[in-house]
């Protein structure tokens, strides 16, 4: 049986505010609560039906088990259809030294574009992707489910991109705009700072003119613009591959 | 002022079966109408605010202009903020000659996926997007916005790719799996399939096995896969830029 004041918790847990302040988030469904579970993370309270107790061993997880009912389940959940688990675990704490090959996202609102790009970094192991403020916040559920996991794997990190970039002045730095040089006559890249802007208005001017390389990827046919996770696994693919 | 009957036909251009009963669509929005006047397609009504009508040069179109109040666009609009102008437009008509270059998708679901992909097909001078049976339907809102209006420019067909690939066995068919020969070592390719699969499941094994190349995307880090748009976008780049 689960309480009035465990619903009310996890579903301020909707709010980027509330997550913030309590330093927790919501994980949903059996993919991703297993993906949650073979990560390093801590997980505080674990809400499942019976039957996805029977068929998971989390006999080693340091965790409160709560075994829920469907219609209990029903009403913590955020899915229209509910699906067997929720957790609710600790943000991670990343360590605060500056990432060597890291992407930096400016103005990424779009929550399936950052959770893709979050994707993009764990599959070419750049382990930091830092975001600015105004970004969609990394423990969204939108997010979490669009990553599949690599949330939990991959530091996410908001921070004043112009402040970062000014204060790394040594590291590489390359930003995506629509006119700059072609990404294919890059060599190879060990680190630096893959700069992608936002949806529909770019790079702040600001952040391209403190960039050392202006990157493109060349058009052959007619579309204005990639979608700006297929841009970043582009060049990532480009530049790390 | 518009009529029971109009906001009736556009509210059933929701559903895909009406929408393929009438040939007909719905696009809705000042970048999209915009794009959509740019395009070859045929407009059969424009619903638009007097605001918009005035800022916007439409005489050389053919079609019937009907000047609307914002309570009247809301009635008519899908989206939660209405934006100025709604139109309806004729569904493409492609010529029934089989694509050198395409892209085939088996079961891409997720309209934004599709969306982007079919944006992909534009950047990179891919004109046509055969998709199987199961897949997202092109002309679904949330695929026209996700493309950006692509979808107007790109021949989408839904068909049986499995007779495709037979019909057509001189084409050579490249099968993204995820254990395949690195995209990176094949030479840039003028004609082929380029095969996508269902974002969780992949490509059929009977697909897989009609195909001449198993290509992959070589992962260095930990993530599971990549979004089935991203995953298109770097073959793409990889194949024809």
């Amino acid at each position: 049986m689960i309480t009035k004041a465990q619903v009310k918790h996890i579903q301020s847990l909707d709010d980027k505010k509330y997550r913030h302040e309590h330093g927790q988030f919501v994980v949903e469904g059996d993919k991703m609560v297993t993906e949650l579970l073979s990560s390093d993370l801590n997980i505080i309270e674990l809400y499942a039906l019976e039957e996805w107790f029977k068929s998971n061993d989390i006999r080693d997880k340091k965790t409160t088990l709560i075994p829920v009912q469907p219609f209990e389940l029903e009403r913590i959940s955020s899915l229209t259809t509910p699906n067997k688990v929720l957790a609710i675990a600790s943000m991670p704490v990343w360590p605060s030294s500056i990432a060597t090959l890291a992407i930096l996202l400016d103005g990424i609102q779009d929550p399936g574009n950052l959770g893709s790009i979050i994707r993009i970094a764990d599959w070419y192991a750049i382990d930091t992707v830092y975001c600015s403020e105004n970004s969609a916040d990394a423990f969204n559920a939108k997010v979490i489910q669009a990553s599949m996991g690599s949330v939990f794997r991959i530091r996410v990190e908001k921070c004043d991109l112009i402040h970062l970039i000014k204060l790394n002045s040594d590291m590489p730095s390359y930003v995506t705009v629509l006119e700059g040089k072609d990404i294919n006559l890059f060599s190879k890249i060990t680190r630096g700072f893959i700069i992608i802007g936002n949806e529909s208005k770019g790079v702040r001017e600001e952040i391209k003119n403190l960039s050392h390389h202006k990157i493109s990827i060349k058009r052959k046919g007619l579309a204005e613009s990639l979608n700006a996770a297929v841009a970043t696994g582009i060049i990532c693919h480009c530049m790390l591959s």
